[in-house]
């Protein structure tokens, strides 16, 4: 595993990898690995030749007051984590060279951005949108793989990619969960006991959805209301959202037809946790 | 000389061409092709092997109420202007391939699109940067071209380039001008011939400007007051704006140093005109 760090020195090395045609993939991450990640390496290193990782938690994807400066980093442990999962290239850029002064430019994505997340986080997919571009235009990937659990990140960087003719595939990868049913998440290390025991409701809720779904019901706001019963029902969380939307549009629904995601969001203590399922996929 | 319109065959082929190393330089424009156009595509034939132009009048740069409905069309005559000048595709994108229902994503570059041209015209920058984010993502060039006449837009577009990491050579042409001193442009067709007349003042004022730089001025307002009073002799201008800034960072200056730029947009009827002047390059 070759570890990069220079723009310039990866601009180079993707450049001669696409002279020869062969396949990059690119799995972008902030760090802190969990089986998640893994889970998209592994997904990677089976679709293409050079399977390159990103690691730089990126600032402008964090609003004012998020925790960007305490956000778990350990790339040492990181190293080791991912050492034998045949990645070519670990690539971790340096802030000032990711953000140079006087940097300036933002890419945005207009309305899948407003609902949702953004209503909590209004400038976090700019960050997102840029930082993936940026990295996009490094590495030139073929193929990139994110995970599911940020479904609506996911939804928005195909949008962007489509939009702007990028020629990358997408690729959403499930999400991976803890044996007790918590979605892998590096904020997960924040949690004390007593509020991951909270935070478990996240997916009992929507196991209950899901439950709903089968059964028969097809009414969004009824199954939302059981999923916000469950959670408010551990103390000490509170509900940022509970939404039902078009899986693809995000646009709002009336009736759960073919494709729906219901996503929430919630913060136990100071620690914000966010979850989804695919309606007939789980 | 081959005509693309598909977006996917401009994308395959400048795949190709990039795999067998051969250089690609992109002249992006808006048609109605005069000498200004054809410099730019001189230049571009020196500097690579495959020539592209690029041929889409670009909606998202216009404001609401300007001229995009009326913005002067020939494409036969465009053809013709252009056969002799070595270039190797001309890409003329539909709009709907290039705005697609649903489209939603744009690039904003922040402080430089503010002042000058982004007073007068607050979203004409994201949509050229967009545009060009877009044909960049297609046509994959190494070196684009681009003319000088539009100032601003050169800074705009350097700087997204370097923000965002596209890895493309920008080369700024200088302005080519009629016999009578007119900066060439697309829009001088709009006018009559008393308006024509009346436009001089734009290169004669700068003209004067220039002068009294190489006599030994050096406070921009003085300067300024003067190619305004030259202007102001005509009948039926409107002066948008005249600045004298920094060329790079188009920030304000207190005294001309060794980077400056004079720049100005009026209005003679409905027809809006731009022109300007790197001091110590006349």
């Amino acid at each position: 595993m070759q570890i990069v760090s220079n723009i310039q020195e990866m601009c180079s090395i993707s450049d001669e990898v696409r002279k020869i045609g062969q396949i990059i993939v690119l799995v972008p991450t902030m760090g802190y690995f969990h089986e998640g990640h893994l889970s998209l390496m592994r997904e990677g290193r089976k679709k293409g030749d050079v399977l390159v990782v990103s690691l730089f938690v990126n600032p402008t994807q964090f609003e004012e007051g998020e925790d960007y400066e305490v956000y778990p980093r350990d790339f040492s442990r990181d190293k080791s984590l991912i050492a034998g999962m045949g990645v070519d290239i670990l690539f971790v850029p340096a802030l000032e060279e990711m953000y140079p002064e006087g940097y300036q430019t933002f890419l945005e994505v207009e309305r899948l951005t407003k609902p949702m997340e953004g209503q909590f986080r209004p400038t976090h997919f700019r960050g997102v949108a840029t930082v993936v571009a940026k990295l996009f235009n490094i590495i030139k990937p073929n193929i990139a793989i994110f995970g599911e659990k940020d479904y609506q990140q996911l939804v928005v960087i195909r949008r962007m990619v489509e939009d702007l003719n990028m020629g990358v595939e997408i690729i959403g990868m499930p999400i991976v969960r803890e044996g007790d049913g918590l979605a892998m998440s590096s904020r997960n290390t924040y949690l004390t006991l007593e509020q991951r025991k909270a935070a478990l409701s996240l997916n009992r809720s929507l196991k209950k959805a899901s439950e709903l779904y089968r059964s028969g019901e097809r009414n969004p706001m009824r199954i939302i209301d059981t999923v916000k019963e469950v959670i408010e029902r551990e103390e000490g969380i509170i509900i940022d959202y509970v939404e039902i939307r078009d899986a693809k549009t995000l646009e709002e629904i009336e009736i759960i037809g073919d494709q729906a995601v219901i996503a929430l969001a919630i913060k136990v203590g100071k620690v914000r946790l966010i979850d989804n399922l695919i309606f007939g996929e789980e």
